[in-house]
């Protein structure tokens, strides 16, 4: 019976879910590293955003897109791409559910202290993210000396989510130099996008702090999956799974989110996209 | 019992809801020609924008707002103090609800076409209300030789939101002088802001289009508003109601929402302002 329990795991997908699109560039870093697992992607675009919710809105919102994925797809590990959930909901999240959940927060501080050199860092993330402090926690609980600078950037996700992340369009590009100012007078030689729309303004970021390592939370994610399947023989065997498939639901407009969600994932304009459902979240 | 009824109708609330804090500038405006009046707004501050959603969205989050206004406050009429909410479910919700319900559209097309000389007329608005095409429709049903156009501004209520209202702040002048360009090219002499979150850039606005009157939606729907309550006889007696009260109900952090709706009601920072409470907005 253990057997077959466990080849049953293995076969089973990985839930990734976010508060809308952002989690897209988790997902990419996924797929480019675990090509045959499958995977199923909930985004809950009829109540993005979160960044600007309160704790316990964001916690109910994050239990239900969990009960989503596990009820529906019986995952065999979730990845939160939402710096939001990270930092306001995975130790509720870990309490409630067995299955293995991994947060974009403990991955992307251990590269970022791997990263430094002068053992600055800074962080930039959602208004509720950085009020929970929860990047600022667990980069002191590495190292009790670093020198940490944040800045809530309210505005990127709505810049990146209607379009605005031209490096040479001045509105993008005058945010966030006004964001990133106390990051840069702080001297910081690495800094963690905490949120995952973030990757898409990665150019502009890196125009205005040009000699600062950025850290991208969902590639970090994606490596800490793949040890973690490998660590607890979770990995698709290949045979009866595993054939690369992504399913993606979404809580709004199934035909919005498809043209969206290309540009995040670097799909050529002209590309067919999969079949997006339509999930009643709030039934969940 | 006729007069019963009638008299009961008098002493009951008006309710004004919209998506999050956009429509407190249409409360602010029937507050001022309705003084006696008793107010009930509730802000969906936990699904707020509804502008980026899909009308079937819309549709299902305005019927709950207008149940919550009917079940727990018995309103004896409603103002839906939301663009989007009028542009994409306004006839449904007459359809459903016998009590008088006043839209933000209606009273704003009819002030424009009184204003304009010139018979061009801009309307700004969320990406849905303009894809609906229901102020370009209203606005053409009053005279067919009108000239109209219109353009969505997707990141104003992003803007607004986040406190980027500064007329000498680049960010929001220069978001407003892209949007506004086909505005201003059209040489239209008078603009709906087609959303009750714009008043609070009307200063930078009107710097964009100095020679252009710009028409309020919701200061528009609070004189219709005051009409209709003397056409059916539904003003308050001044007696046993009509204290003019207000009471503020949301569905996120009521505390996130009071600190920002006094911005929105120009309040004195340091003013008190009234309990707001929270509401479970999804059980309606």
């Amino acid at each position: 019976m253990a057997t077959i329990e466990t080849a049953q795991n293995r076969n089973r997908p990985i839930g990734v879910f976010d508060s809308g699109l952002g989690g897209l560039t988790a997902l990419k870093e996924i797929r480019a590293i675990l090509p045959e697992e499958d995977l199923v992607y909930f985004g809950d675009t009829g109540r993005v955003p979160y960044g600007s919710r309160s704790r316990e809105t964001i916690c109910r919102y994050a239990e239900q897109d969990m009960r989503f994925l596990l009820s529906e797809s019986a995952c065999k590990a979730v990845v939160v791409a939402c710096g939001t959930v990270s930092a306001n909901a995975l130790e509720q999240l870990k309490r409630h559910y067995t299955v293995p959940i991994i947060g974009v927060i403990e991955p992307a501080v251990e590269a970022a202290v791997r990263s430094s050199k002068n053992g600055k860092i800074g962080v930039i993330a959602t208004p509720s993210s950085i009020a929970s402090g929860a990047y600022t926690r667990a980069l002191l609980a590495q190292d009790q000396s670093l020198s940490v600078t944040s800045a809530a950037c309210s505005l990127f996700v709505p810049l990146v989510e209607n379009g605005f992340i031209d490096p040479d369009d001045p509105i993008p590009t005058l945010t966030a130099e006004r964001y990133l100012a106390p990051i840069r007078d702080a001297g910081v030689d690495t800094l963690i996008l905490g949120c995952t729309h973030y990757p898409l303004l990665k150019p502009i970021i890196q125009r205005v702090l040009p000699h600062v390592a950025l850290i991208d939370t969902g590639m970090e994610a994606a490596h800490r999956l793949s040890i973690l399947l490998k660590e607890e023989a979770l990995s698709c065997d290949g045979n009866s799974c595993g054939k690369g498939t992504t399913q993606f639901f979404v809580s709004d407009e199934p035909q919005d989110f498809a043209q969206a969600a290309a540009r995040f994932l670097g799909l050529h304009p002209n590309a067919q996209f999969p079949i997006v459902r339509r999930v009643n979240i709030e039934a969940y």
